[in-house]
């Protein structure tokens, strides 16, 4: 919880996600706009109702802050140096909030241990990603990094397996060879994986499909990757 | 295409969906601020580029619509006769525009033959469903009915098995016999399947999770279920 008008104003200069705000009602008319305008969801309090809620000097303002854990690859290869063979998603320019959401809700949900972003060319975790994620997000350790080839170099060298997703892959995604260290990288619906990223590939996979306009959306695409590859796995 | 002020003011007052608006620029104000509103893809065009491109009386406003087949059971059927075990989803409760919308997506691509809605309950095929939809609109039979529970009775007549989707099953969706007529009931994320309907299918099946949070985005769902009976039945 972060508590009080500037720190609260603060926040609002980021694009941090905030879960809930909570205001005494008839103060900071100047916060209450600029959260409704974000779309956050607001509880207004009686003053009464927000001290016995509150207490200490909060100048009737409170946000709920989403927790969510940032690590670079290192920690979190030694955070799951006990699982056997971990699960990594690796996402290439998915710059929909809606779409990181719910990828981060599929892939908790799925067993994922973690999901790689990168820094500069992806979205933050702002309060609509968090919002869509349901909950997930607080239980799913999200690694930023600074280059996504370079990164694929460094799990290869810790005998993980790098398999893309491509349109033109002539292997099938339920053909992933699920019994080792697996990053599985998801590309935008546009524009795919990255040329240099998916030539460092392991292999590709497509989705066959059998439509006329045989597109999905990213993040069910996503969902049908993770959930065949716990098929595989044996739920 | 519908042309002229009034028709395109009529289809306005509906929430049909428009694929794009094009206007004679400098003209119909008010309908450049309705469409404004509605978040229509709007293209201005100069009055010769107009006139060059749309003939007729058009008074500087041409709408072009989506194009989607609304059957009844009966149609569909029908039309669906010389398909060895044809496949439909019915959707209950899915309110959400951007649901629907990747549903369809997904159905298209993943071999399934009609979508059923509910009249009443059941958002509208809108120009955010169409457009989510990427296309996949135009290549998909929807049938409208009144009453979901006596669509499946009638289904069930037709040889259909019925399969509804639901968190506490005992079966899991990779168990689905699919060499059958085959509907499949996907229910809203925070409700599922109505309790009538769900007691009317011939079995229920999960999607197993294995994190924490574990719920899906209802489209993400649909996606996981339509994907892996195109696996079982040989891509």
């Amino acid at each position: 919880m972060i508590y009080g008008k500037n720190p609260c104003k603060e926040i609002l200069t980021t694009d941090k996600p905030i879960m809930k705000a909570y205001l005494e009602k008839g103060t900071n008319g100047d916060l209450l706009a600029l959260l409704s305008k974000r779309g956050t969801d607001i509880v207004q309090l009686e003053k009464n109702d927000f001290n016995g809620r509150f207490s200490g000097n909060n100048q009737g303002v409170a946000f709920e802050m989403a927790e969510y854990r940032l690590l670079t690859l290192e920690e979190a290869v030694k955070k799951h140096e006990t699982i056997k063979n971990p699960l990594y998603l690796m996402l290439d320019g998915i710059t929909d909030p809606h779409n990181l959401g719910a990828i981060i809700r599929s892939a908790e949900a799925g067993g994922v241990n973690a999901i790689i972003l990168p820094k500069n060319r992806s979205v933050g975790i702002t309060g609509t990603v968090a919002k869509v994620a349901s909950g997930a997000i607080e239980h799913m350790d999200l690694i930023e990094v600074t280059n996504l080839t370079q990164t694929v170099e460094k799990l290869k060298k810790l005998r993980f397996w790098i398999v893309g997703t491509d349109m033109d892959a002539t292997k099938n995604h339920t053909e992933i060879d699920v019994q080792t260290p697996l990053c599985i990288i998801i590309g935008s619906e546009g524009k795919g994986i990255g040329r240099l990223l998916g030539e460092s590939c392991d292999y590709l996979v497509k989705i066959p499909m059998v439509g006329k306009v045989n597109s999905l959306n990213a993040s069910v695409s996503a969902g049908i990757v993770i959930f065949d590859i716990l098929r595989q796995k044996g739920f």
